[in-house]
């Protein structure tokens, strides 16, 4: 493309990525982990981006995380060479991931049931060679997935990883999602001191039983940005925070000038019923989630809220209802539709940024100047 | 691909259409479309598929609805010519729609607003010597987009389409979506009464007004199911009725047994806290569409029903909560973790077709042997 396109010439609904703020994003984050003496391991679902994940050193330092086989095979194709794949592994998946390995990346993957570890042992060795690390997956409260770290199935499954061929058992890992919905910034960090404590423990119930644990991998972008201390953990893994989004600022992680990411849109009517700009981004461009509806009347953004081409924050407009290509923005008064042309361009800040995203194929990205395209970088979507 | 693929194959998640299923429903709305008396020019939005689209007769008897300028190059690629783009026309997307219109497609652009038809005006002449036909957007009650049939501003915008050069006023057209909040069926045929009278008295006025008004298109599935009579009207458009959904069995548009489209799933963990199955198909693959929300508790099917692999409903079993990878489907009493083993495959009836669709890039098409994949078909996705 010209590198002299302005957001004026790109065809909406498109992303928009902000990219002094994204640098400033991962810098926080980066220097955030070094203070909490740990390791980053970047979740990498959030902008499923090559051209991102090059801007995250410890994503080639130390390692990423991703949450499907072909961000799995993308990465690992660009280079990086350490990878979590942080999902309980479905057997069917294990033919690719065994070509991800073969091409030399680390490749973890998160067991928590003995059927799961079963069908990986069975199935691994006669796929390749290469040896998989296993990470045990620990339960620190979400109660979406993992073990607790006294379940006796701990120990079985550390066992059973070791006498099986090619795989090893590689540590413990934990999410505190729960963090999401935790009261304010004390809450998160009593969630961030329960993944801690909780992988720790895990840790210790499989050192004592004889077993190595190298990793002990904690995180969320909340906790990571509340936690008090990490002792004992090695490394934490944050995937929003690179891009933030409206829910990260209502808990706290990020401010709203923190979010880099946004959907480029064009207003296509004025619709004088409920006094509602009419934009064209609806429910697939900005993703049907609702982050923010369980939080405080005042901090709910509908399906996100609006800003200038430029960026500039419109203080009471949001995206109040989402159908599949139109987006309906109220009106606050003292607004009026004169103040938005039929025609011209708005930004929406995203409820949540992985789901938004997810809907698009690129990011145009601005740099100091914010309307003016420097890239066009990539993305991956499916699995 | 083979032909003889079985779906215990195919890698999760995935889409699945089942032939047999779409086939009835394509047939049912056309024998409804005849019924009626109407033309149907299909809302292609929902498959975004070519191979589905040769299915419907009237794509290419009569014409097509699309929502994306994606959508109209895709089909009329593939030889459909007659399209209406039903979204207000947003200036930027004019050069490609002109380059539709050059290969000899009969394009219909929709205008509500003086501005809109300023910036239509001002660019298509430029763009292309081919006409494209306006249709004037009537508001029936949504509230969404359009302009009452006795504003003012529809006979100033006749007037300003006649005289535009390159441009011809097609007709009216209005969407009753007020339908998908209705009160049971006697609520959607009020609402397909409106659709009907409003689009009538449109196109009286216009008439009135010495204007021609050659077409006068309603409809969604909810109302092409339920109106009582549709004269006056000379086409109807659905969508969604050629996959159905879980939303469209509780409003009575079709039965849960007619439901077309599912997300193939494997049973990824069981998680004993809360006793649920985690699936492999979370927001991402299902969207995180939630339209059974705003029903009876009864109706609330969370992110969709489950059915065994084969497409044989799961009384009880419903995707509570979606992650970006993880769904978690809570057991009633009754079943156990033993029913649904690790590595399993299920599959999930979406809430909202259109959305769970635009999550995925192909279709694995099952026929009379529902776990037999015999053809997979392609989708567009983006804008």
């Amino acid at each position: 493309m010209s590198s002299a396109q302005q957001l004026s010439d790109v065809e909406t609904p498109a992303l928009v990525l902000d990219r002094p703020r994204l640098a400033r994003n991962v810098a926080r984050m980066e220097a955030r982990c070094r203070e909490l003496g740990v390791a980053h391991r970047p979740h990498l679902k959030t902008s499923k981006s090559l051209e991102v994940s090059r801007l995250i050193p410890s994503a080639r330092g130390h390692g990423a995380t991703v949450s499907t086989v072909r961000e799995a095979e993308y990465f690992a194709a660009d280079g990086i060479s350490d990878l979590l794949y942080a999902v309980s592994i479905a057997p069917g998946k294990l033919p690719r991931l065994a070509r991800v390995a073969e091409t030399g990346a680390r490749l973890h993957l998160a067991v928590d049931h003995p059927d799961t570890l079963r069908l990986l042992a069975e199935g691994w060795a006669t796929l390749t060679e290469a040896t998989a690390s296993v990470l045990l997956e620990i339960d620190c409260g979400e109660h979406r997935s993992g073990l607790e770290p006294d379940d006796p199935l701990l120990l079985q499954l550390a066992r059973s990883i070791e006498a099986a061929t090619g795989l090893a058992l590689g540590g413990v890992f934990t999410h505190g999602g729960q963090s999401y919905g935790a009261a304010g910034p004390a809450g998160v960090r009593a969630v961030a001191e329960s993944e801690r404590a909780t992988a720790v423990a895990a840790r210790d119930a499989l050192r004592s039983a004889g077993h190595d644990c190298g990793i002990v991998s904690v995180g969320s972008t909340p906790t990571a940005m509340h936690a008090e201390h990490l002792r004992g953990v090695t490394e934490l893994r944050a995937g929003v925070h690179v891009f933030g989004d409206v829910f990260q600022a209502a808990l706290g992680s990020c401010a709203l000038d923190d979010v880099a990411l946004s959907v480029l849109t064009t207003v296509v009517g004025h619709q004088r019923h409920g006094r509602c700009l009419v934009v064209d981004a609806g429910g697939l461009a900005l993703s049907k989630d609702r982050s923010t509806a369980g939080l405080a009347a005042e901090h709910d953004c509908g399906y996100g809220l609006l800003t200038t081409r430029e960026g500039r924050l419109l203080e009471g407009l949001r995206v109040a209802h989402a159908y599949q290509e139109h987006g309906m923005v109220e009106l606050p008064s003292g607004a009026s539709f004169a103040d938005f042309p039929i025609g011209s361009q708005l930004r929406v800040l995203p409820n949540h940024a992985c789901m938004t995203a997810a809907a698009h194929d690129c990011y145009h990205v601005v740099d100091d100047d914010p309307e003016r395209v420097v890239a066009v970088w990539s993305r991956i979507n499916g699995w």
